[in-house]
Order: C-alpha cells, then structure tokens, then sequence
C-alpha cells in the first residue's frame, strides 16, 4: 500500500496524513460469479511486492503460509522508488523477468490507460502475467481471498487465517490496529504540525498498551492459532524498532520494552513465513532513503541489532498451537528472498 | 560548545563533522599572573548557558555541585537559536537583566568588536557583568577552575572534582569520551556521508561497551567519588534516549538497555545537581527544532518516558560516595531552573 515518494505527498496543510485507499479492488476467487471476479488459477498470476512495505509483506507472509508459491509467481521490487514509483531495478536489465516492466506502474497502466495511476501505484499489486494487466491492488482483501479462494492449491496442513466463526472478532481488532497501528505510524510519522503528531503518538500507544494486555495470557490476538489479526499487527511491530520508533518519532518506548507485545512478536518471527520473510536491509533502506521529507540525509541507521529476535520467546506456555489441530509449518526458506546489495556512500 | 543554528554549518564536503574548539581561552583563577587571568570575585561574573547543550550543562552542574550559585550568577537562554544565535528571548522584553543584552553576540561582540563571533557563538560563556565582555568560552577550561580556582568561596562539603593524584586517569578518559561520544554523537548525526556515519556509530558504541564494562565494579569512572569525568560523561548520556538515539541515529541500542551505564546514569541523575539540572524540554526543542537539516518538520517526539530515571540504581553496593569523605551533597532544588511555556502547533 506503500505510495509514498522523495517528499511526502500524503501531508495535507492540516498537517495530518492521510492514506488513499486502493483504487483496483477486482477479487480473484474460486467461482467467480461476475465481472469484477477472476478465476484463481495456478501459474496465472504475479503478486509484485516490496519487502520493505508493510502491506505488501502481508501477502508475501500469506503466500508462504499457505503454500502458493508454485500456484503465484512473486516479484521484489526495489526498496527505493522513483519518480516512477516502484520500479524492477534489482532484476537483470532493470526488467521484471516474467512481465517484462520496467515500472509497476506499466501494469495499473496496461489496466486503464487513462486514470491508472491517478490514485498512486502501490504494492502489493496482483498482475496477470499473460496481459500484464494489474488484477488487484486491494491489500486487504489480497490477503484473505489468498487464504480461501485458493484453497485448492495451498499446501496440506495450510492454517485458516480467517475462520468464520472468528470473523467478528478478527475484524474487530483490525479495525483499530488499523487505525491506530498499522496506519497510526505513519500518521505519527507524516504529520507536520505538533498536534497532529501528538495525537496520532497517543492512540498509537494507547493501542499498543490494550494488545499488550491482551496478550498477557494469550498465545495470539484471536482464538488459539494465528489469524488475519496477527500477520497484520506483525508486519507493523517487526517495523517498529527498526524505522517507526526513531525515524517516525514514535518513542514512548521501543517494542523491545513491551512486557508482552516483544515476545509475542518473537514467537512470530520464529515461526516459519514470518522472520524468513523479513529483510531489514530493504526495510531499513526504503524508509529513510526515500522519505527525504523526514529524512533529508539519506542516512541509514546501522541499529538496532537484529540479533534479538531470535531471543527465547517462552509464549508455548499459555497454549494454542501456530497452525491450528491440523496444521502444519511451511517449509523453512534456506536463502533471504531477494538480498541486497552493500549501502553505498 | 553548541553553535548550530539552521542547516548545519557543521559538514564539510568530506561528509563528516568537524566541531570548531573555543575562541577565548582567557582564565577566572585565584591568583593571575598574567593579562589572560583573571581575579575569582563573586559577584564580578555572569555564566551564560542553555540547558539544551551538554557542553554548558556541564558548567551548571559545577556551579550547584560547588555551591557557587551566590558568587556567579546565571543566565538561561532560549533552546532555540535564530540566526544571530543564542538569544535571551525567554526574558521580559527579550533582554537579559543583568547584561541587557538581546544575543550572546553582544558579550563577544563587547569583547572583540572586529573578530568577536568569526568562530561562532557558543554556551557556556562566562561574561563581565560590568563591561559585559565575554571572558571565556573555553567549557573544559571553566568546569576545572570553577572547582579549583573558585574553592575561597565554596560551600562547605564541595566536592573534588580534579584531584590532583588522579587527573591523569581523568584526563585518559576524558580523552576517549571526548571523542568517541561527547562528540562521536555529533559526528553521527552530522555526518552527510554513510560511511563517515558509520564510523562515528562504531567508535561511539565500542567506546560505550568499553565504559559499561568499566562501571561494572565501580560506581564512578575514577577513583571512589564523582569527578570530572563523571560530568563530562553524564551530560551526554543523560541526552541519549531523548535525543541522540532518535535523532542522531545513535540506535544501536538505547541507554536503557546498558546493563551499567544506566543504572550509573541513573545514580548520577539521582543526585542533587545532575537531575535537577536536566530539562529534556530545553533538550528536545533545541536538537529537533534546530537542526532542520536532519528533522525538517521540527517535530518534537513525545518519548520517551522520563520517569524510568528515578527508578533505583541499586549501586551503593558497589562502594564510594558521591561527595567523598567529607562531602555533602548540594541543597535540593526545589523548581526547575527554567521552565518553558507550552509547545505550540
């Protein structure tokens, strides 16, 4: 969902940030039953996502999960946009290898010539490869039609994500980990007058400290395996002492000094489709390298240390198991998905 | 020592910082024997310093320690600097009353007419309250002869702070704290280039490590009571988390996450003369809101939580005594020096 390029067009003269909503919201399913729905079909499609972007980890997560990765191809592109936006500069000839793109934005534009871009090119983006027609830009939805729409081609022992009888409830902290969280950072971050920033500052941690709580003596934020709701708040808290907690002013306190939320987000990050699909170095690059509003060095913070992530997290004891009764992890990933190379300068 | 204002005079092409020593060196002792010395006399001197800077913070934390609050009066200035400077604008009328000066310029300006500011204008300064000439600007200089030179009108229990069987020691470390993280925090922040920010962080964390070890066994740096180095050392940690972790990119870790150095700074805070001389709003405002190369949006973060400095330190076990066998400690503040109004925006 990321959009933002060099100086921040989000802030508005409020000085409050505000976040466009995807503007190609087709869905691919199984039976499709009208013209806004497409047929989920094995070697059809191309997610194209940034590992840096939070919204679009969530599908590189999902993807992982749920075992997709032979049934949907997947594209990195570079951490750093352009004027162009997101951009396949990391693969061979500056050219998506299957789409043939230089530019994301070719798809949205292959999609509507006319008004393709006009809402931004965001990522995660869903592209059919044989058109290069965009399908989907619509990051919420991405993820959850990823975890029943395709559930003839996921992996034996794939974990329901979003189970019906949990649907009330997940939705029900998304919304506010939406707001105050996942968006809320960006809001502390974006905003250019005191004010702004300070309530954004004060939601966001006011909501932090409910999540900690809830999870004192739960292994996961809704019922007894992971849901929608943890794989949203994850890519956020992954991010958080890393980029949000200096580069976005939100510093009450570092995640590391959360009695609950810290070692919640540990036993995540250990669990296979979460840490191996985390990449700091693109993480760590996009944030301060592309908002020079924020961040008019370009320096790259060499902290926090990594290394704390594979601490101990001691979350088996209060039950509930990863997968659910019958599920099972996804194969360990033995390589980084797309390394980069050394920070110049 | 601080004479930032705007965009950073501070970089050179090569992308590292290069901090400019004092201009005048003249000396307040209690004999001079020379036309650069001159007399210790209450009454005769006024300290200029702004609670934002760790170089002039350490002259305030002298002056209470020594209890020479009666001998040399003292002027606060606004955190924020225009671009003439350090101005008496928290003031009626936006003048000092004693001086009667608008700018520090006018000190220096009083003392060398053609030459007087070439160098910068920097806190602390000490200033002929008479002919309101600037005397000295020289902050090593003026924290060892307000200990030394000044002990006719001391309180009764003032501490040595240079004690002459141990200013070897004391000087090693202040040598290596000097660099690596007095200043090795502005090389950080300051620098334009990556490399050259790498550097800085490497020598400042190597050089922490280094000390945390040190205070592993001993509550002071030297020897069993609080000296120089103590001070010198305390004014930069006590900014770390509210400032130079976030802003000057100093993230391998926080101060709050040294197993000794912050329950030393913690002692240290706890003690009459170092806490009661810290504002982290002065501290705040002045590094956000001034440094518009590296934040912009001149947004102060609300973080983090000042209160975790006065949980227990637990280092009395470890021996020594603040003030030394026949110290005591300062009266108690009972205000902030002060107090700023209200953030705007």
């Amino acid at each position: 969902m990321s959009t933002t390029v060099g100086n921040s067009p989000y802030a508005e003269s409020s000085g409050s940030f505000t976040r466009r909503g995807p503007r190609f919201t087709d869905r691919i399913v199984a039976s499709p039953s009208s013209e806004q729905e497409w047929q989920a079909e094995p070697g059809r499609y191309r997610l194209v996502a940034s590992l840096a972007c939070p919204w679009a980890h969530r599908s590189v997560i999902v993807r992982r999960l749920m075992g997709l990765e032979d049934a949907i191809s997947l594209a990195i592109v570079d951490p750093l946009q352009d004027d162009r936006s997101w951009r396949f500069s990391l693969d061979e000839d500056g050219r998506d290898p299957v789409l043939g793109y230089r530019y994301l934005s070719e798809a949205y534009l292959a999609r509507d010539p006319e008004n393709g871009t006009e809402n931004g090119v965001s990522v995660p983006a869903i592209v059919e490869e044989s058109t290069g027609r965009l399908v989907t830009n619509d990051y919420p939805q991405i993820t959850v039609d990823l975890g029943i729409e395709w559930a003839k081609y996921q992996r034996p022992g794939a974990p329901m994500l979003y189970p019906e009888e949990l649907r009330e409830e997940i939705d029900a902290v998304n919304e506010g980990v939406f707001h105050d969280v996942n968006n809320g950072v960006y809001k502390a971050g974006f905003a250019t007058k005191q004010a702004r920033y300070e309530e954004a500052y004060t939601a966001l941690f006011a909501r932090l400290d409910e999540l900690d709580e809830r999870l004192a003596d739960r292994r996961y934020l809704v019922g007894d395996h992971i849901t929608e709701a943890d794989i949203r708040l994850f890519t956020t808290l992954v991010r958080f002492d890393a980029v949000y907690h200096g580069h976005f002013k939100c510093n009450r306190q570092k995640l590391a000094e959360f009695g609950n939320l810290w070692p919640y987000a540990r036993d995540l990050y250990q669990t296979p489709g979460f840490g191996d699909t985390v990449d700091f170095d693109h993480v760590k690059r996009h944030y301060h390298q592309v908002h020079t509003s924020i961040n008019p060095t370009q320096i790259v913070p060499l902290g926090p240390e990594p290394s704390v992530w594979l601490e101990p997290h001691r979350r088996e004891g209060l039950g509930g198991t990863p997968f659910g009764p019958d599920g099972t992890p996804p194969e360990p990933l033995d390589a980084p998905l797309r390394p980069l190379p050394p920070l110049e300068g």
